[in-house]
């Protein structure tokens, strides 16, 4: 990601450390719009929600946001009344700093959790931060969130709406315990199309359907998980109605920089140096194919097959097997990129693995498992699973 | 598994090698009855079967059976009609052999997926194997199931049952793709005491559910899993009847041996050094404590934190989360062995996590997650994902 990342109409970025990591690194980050603006969210939908979740829930409910706090490192989670007082504390900080009202401020935080936030050392970082914002800090931001990650995942996207050119811009932190329904993502959009907080929000929702929640690293969910849009409406094009061709053009604008950041998440699932994508074909419908492609695409034995470049066709067909849902074993057919392996549920030598095999050594490939020949369909992303998810998960908090 | 097992009256034994494992590892076992006995099967749930398995479940409904035909290194499944010919041709040679019907011999195999049983390696092997048949051979039997296990896995009980000393004997095969509802996983288990096939048949489906169906290694379900039971009726004791008392403690002994053999899969799992004992407690009933119990043991983040010995109760918790059991977060207590990690949803501190972690240095301990104040509770077993698992499954088929 070393191109530049295009600026949007209305908000200010900053990014830096406050000392919850140790040596320095970046931990804390900022956006700021230059007013309060239409803002939506999508949350996990674990029982088990870290104080800063608790709180963005309840200040969207507004449908209004000014800024999106947010600190990597630790991820205030379990921590009781002690976390929400430094959740909202520090958020009143940086509210009065921002000259604005407290509940428009939007905590986010990642990292270990059960610490409570050291809110002493947000505080005394905040002011320095709050000075250093600018347009063109979204790239400072970007590196401030990260935990695990291998480096920062940023896209965007440019279309004309309404006559004038708007940007969709995301910027999301992952690897570990990512898996549908939110797991420890963060992911922050900033546009400066016009359009509603309730546009906002099911924009959003159906964005992170087609992709978020197709896309898996470990099956895990996390206390924190959240993709927080806001919309500052500065592109001066008309503001987007529902059933306008435009809300649609950017939908699809929104699911592409969403579908790029998931993507790179899985791309860094944690030790990861493949993704796959699991697509499902000839199912009863697309709710069964999904289930299918969600079975396989969080099969251990199939993550470590795919670290190994092992066509282990029989562990998918296996996974697919206690997915729920009916099929005929002996109808199935799986590639490899454009290499069958399997016909008529049966294997097709082992030079066809070979020549699989060579297609597993790509960064990125596609395996198809077609189950019948019904017309729903799924595809679904994972990654391998190799020795460097052990290290960084058995060691995360040594 | 160093001492010596008891002889079951009116079985014997045989173990051997065939060639379907290079290097002439044992891959090819028997048990014959004296004489058709009573038999029944609990076998996997995954909608692909493998021919013998298939074969076996066919088979069995005749509620009979003389023999047990076992090979390892090569599990005949998704090899469609070629597969089931050589599971029939290698029973019926067997039958031969042994002067008995290819009916009454029940098949099982266990190994690679996708390449046809070679019925001609097993068919040569076959006369050796049966002229070597002995009562006392339980032991080579044991080691001719083995996959990538680490050692023979097998327990037994005695008991008395109308007035005469019963024997139950039970060896299995274990390591990945261990998950309930039957995983790759073969156990058989003998018995000298009378017992009709359908009473046998209750009390392995009950033993089964306390015991391999509270178990899991990798969260996976495989093709050929199968537990058969038989019965010889030799111990002289009078034929159990349903509501005795007899039956009861035969029941009893059953689940003994089964939970003995699923401990050993556990603790046997691919790479694994650590069975932990995962206890939900506090429930509104035991159906939700065992589902919040196996969302925790299948946990790849917790199974990686016990690999590191680290008290991570905040992956618990997260796990706990997503199993679809309501619960307050803030009412949950964590125990590792005898040591509270958590209380009323916070954590006890670095000092209370040390001293977990080194309960985690054991081979075995338990782990207790109160999640309320109902009667309802579970208990899981799992093991610590590693990089043996890593090891072992990426490279499984090169």
């Amino acid at each position: 990601m070393a191109t530049s990342i295009p600026q949007v109409q209305g908000f200010q970025f900053a990014g830096g450390s406050c000392g919850i990591k140790s040596g320095g690194s970046p931990d804390l980050g900022l956006i700021v719009a230059d007013r309060a603006v239409p803002a939506a969210a999508v949350t996990t939908t674990n029982l088990v929600q870290a104080a800063p979740l608790r709180l963005a829930r309840e200040r969207l409910q507004s449908g209004r946001a000014r800024a999106a706090l947010v600190n990597s490192g630790n991820a205030n989670a379990c921590t009781g009344k002690p976390g929400m007082r430094a959740a909202l504390s520090t958020c009143a900080l940086a509210a009065d700093l921002l000259d604005t009202e407290a509940e428009l401020v939007i905590p986010a935080s990642t990292g270990v959790i059960g610490e409570v936030l050291q809110a002493d050392r947000v505080e005394a970082g905040l002011p320095k931060l709050v000075r250093s914002l600018s347009p063109a800090r979204a790239r400072a931001f970007s590196k401030a969130i990260l935990t695990t990650d291998r480096g920062p995942k940023v896209s965007a996207r440019q279309l004309t709406l309404g006559g004038k050119r708007a940007t969709v811009l995301g910027i999301a932190k992952g690897a570990g315990m990512i898996h549908p329904r939110m797991a420890t993502t963060l992911a922050f959009v900033v546009t400066d199309a016009a359009v509603s907080s309730s546009l906002l929000r099911r924009s959003l929702t159906a964005a992170t359907e087609a992709s978020f929640n197709v896309a898996t690293v470990d099956g895990e969910t996390s206390t924190n998980d959240m993709i927080l849009a806001m919309a500052s409406g500065q592109s001066g094009g008309a503001k987007l109605k529902a059933g306008d061709r435009s809300l649609t053009r950017f939908q699809g604008a929104l699911q592409q920089v969403l579908g790029d950041l998931a993507e790179m998440i899985v791309a860094d699932g944690e030790g990861a140096r493949h993704v796959a994508e699991i697509q499902v074909v000839g199912a009863s419908d697309d709710r069964a194919a999904r289930r299918v492609a969600e079975r396989i695409a969080t099969s251990v034995l199939v993550k470590t097959a795919l670290h190994g470049k092992d066509a282990n066709w029989g562990r998918i067909l296996v996974a697919a097997g206690v997915a729920g849902v009916p099929f005929d074993p002996d109808r199935v057919a799986i590639r490899v990129g454009d290499v069958p392996i399997v016909k008529a549920g049966a294997p097709l030598g082992a030079a066809a693995e070979r020549k699989a095999a060579r297609v597993m050594a790509k960064k990125r490939y596609p395996i198809q498992v077609r189950i019948g020949s019904g017309k729903g369909k799924a595809s679904y992303l994972t990654c391998d699973l190799g020795h460097g998810y052990v290290d960084v998960n058995a060691g995360y908090r040594s």
